[in-house]
């Protein structure tokens, strides 16, 4: 059996019993019930993920999975695609924005080129490249069939492997100049939304170049008609590999019971990917960050996650999902460290 | 000349030439300009805080404050004083929701008793009591105005013996039941929100009740009549002593060029309080999360202040001000580690 395949049958739902035993917890804390809100589910949640009521996320790790777009022969991108190889090397040398906010966060960033057009010379970023880049969805499918299996489980692959030496929580982050189309294009068809809706400047494109880029992806969608039921095939027509790589991530952490954080835009079209290939890997998915690019609002609300963090922030790369590690684990502080109203010989209020 | 006058006066606006050379360093930094958000803004005012483009955060304390309050009679709360005696003991032993928050974030817990309505055992919680809580403000001042400067000036006193032992960021928290009632009167009377605009449920309040607690803080303020251009009025009529030593802190901190983090709504009527005294405290300032109290999203408005975590956390003690410090120190690390576009070699975007 295929490894996706395999993995997505191994998918389970979190623990039940145990995510009812820490909800009992953290509402017979010494506080008014829920008045620590969010921090009450995230502590919740990673119980029934990890099964255990003293779930760790102390192992931090974020793999960033970098690769190019035809489509930006269409002018849909304010950069040009050597930016993205200069970045993947820049993650290997632990100078870009998410490498600063992961060393505070003491968390390890695993780079991969799943697809980046020029070839990496840093033995550092991790070479799984498939291609040099996608082809221009808005004339055809962005990949063939089988490289859209390819890069999801090259995405298993590397959380399995980071699980395997014991990482406990895992970020998902990506490097791809013009990856926000695509990623529209495919919160477009899995989220029923239209390109209007979805479609908004990603890393700064000129606001007179909008109107094209929401062509391009009514386009890439008209011209590919990408099933909506088949998330590989919509992944394939109007995907790509960085982003079919994160799908992967998230299923390879669901499948063993390691909790997984949603960076911003692209990581959520990602998420809905994997979402919509076993509807349970959403059990796993922790959101982050309230992404600016138009369309995260609709992307959250499809996967059934809400944002905490409102940082007016749209570099991608996984920036998010790192200021999320530290939350978590005060989540998880709480319940270790607060008395319940018992201990604490107050009345219940 | 008296503490407060003297804080006052040496109260001075941040430094704007190291705010502008951080502000040029961030739009500089290898990304596209403006997508790190509201951490690109923290750094830059870190920066002017501290004067210097290698601002620190990492010795951090939250002062907690707690005091008693005689409009507790009128029914407004749902829970008893002595749960403000109990938890004030809880944060010297550790156990309560701040505390657990502050151990994951290596924070330091300062409990001070500026006016519980008992006495206080433990040796570990600062005995800077002016009375057994305050009077009834349903039916006249809640202190005389004497008082509502001194307990300013414990707050000042605790900041400045914090910073002299080298604590470099503080964050403002309180235990106090019934203290979202005078909070309210107080951020109606300076922001000029009507009680109703103001008033919420606090600790979980039935919302029967909700309705005579607005009637109490309209009282209070046609009972007392509080000068908005005197903020010491104000807080000794319809105040609370907690409330003015939350305030004091962040007047002492302003003086020092220490950064100080807002918790939620009551730390925000401190916050109101501490900016009418002198606009220019504002500057040194940090919001942490949106409570979910009503009338504190008006109060951030007044202050000029935008709180970046959408936590739905009510609960108060500074555990909003405690997940702040990691994401403040994130804010620091992406200018420390991250590279210019020169030295990243790719063309302005």
């Amino acid at each position: 059996m295929k490894l996706l395949e395999k993995t997505l049958q191994q998918i389970t739902s979190i623990n039940k019993d145990i995510e009812a035993q820490a909800r009992y917890r953290v509402d017979n804390l010494a506080k008014p019930v829920g008045s620590m809100g969010k921090l009450e589910d995230f502590f919740v949640q990673l119980a029934g993920i990890q099964g255990t009521m003293h779930p760790k996320v102390d192992k931090r790790a974020i793999v960033v999975l970098a690769a190019d777009h035809g489509v930006t022969d269409e002018g849909i991108a304010a950069s040009a695609k050597e930016v993205t190889m200069v970045q993947t090397i820049n993650f290997a040398r632990g100078v870009t924005g998410v490498c600063a906010l992961a060393k505070q966060a003491n968390a390890r960033i695993l780079p991969v080129d799943v697809g980046v057009a020029f070839d990496i010379a840093d033995e550092r970023v991790i070479n799984r490249k498939i291609k040099y880049g996608t082809k221009n969805m808005a004339k055809g499918p962005a990949m063939p069939y089988d490289e859209a299996v390819k890069c999801l489980e090259i995405g298993i692959e590397m959380a399995h492997m980071l699980i395997d030496e014991g990482y406990n929580v895992l970020g998902t982050g990506e490097m791809g100049i013009g990856n926000t189309t695509p990623s529209a294009a495919i919160i477009s068809v899995l989220g029923d939304f239209s390109p209007e809706e979805t479609t908004g400047v990603g890393a700064n494109l000129p606001l007179d170049k909008l109107a094209n880029k929401v062509d391009v992806v009514k386009r890439s969608i008209e011209v590919n008609k990408p099933k909506a039921d088949d998330a590989v095939d919509v992944l394939a027509k109007v995907g790509g590999y960085e982003i079919g790589g994160m799908a992967g991530v998230m299923l390879g952490c669901a499948s063993r019971n390691v909790p997984v954080i949603v960076d911003g835009f692209i990581s959520s079209a990602a998420a809905l990917i994997a979402k919509s290939l076993n509807p349970l890997s959403a059990e796993y998915m922790i959101a982050s960050h309230k992404s600016m690019e138009k369309g995260a609002k609709l992307a959250s609300k499809s996967l059934g996650l809400t944002p905490v963090l409102d940082m007016d922030m749209r570099l991608g790369e996984g920036t998010g999902a790192s200021l999320m590690f530290n939350i978590l684990e005060a989540a998880i502080y709480m319940s270790e460290e607060m008395i319940t109203f018992e201990e604490a010989a107050i009345a219940v209020v």
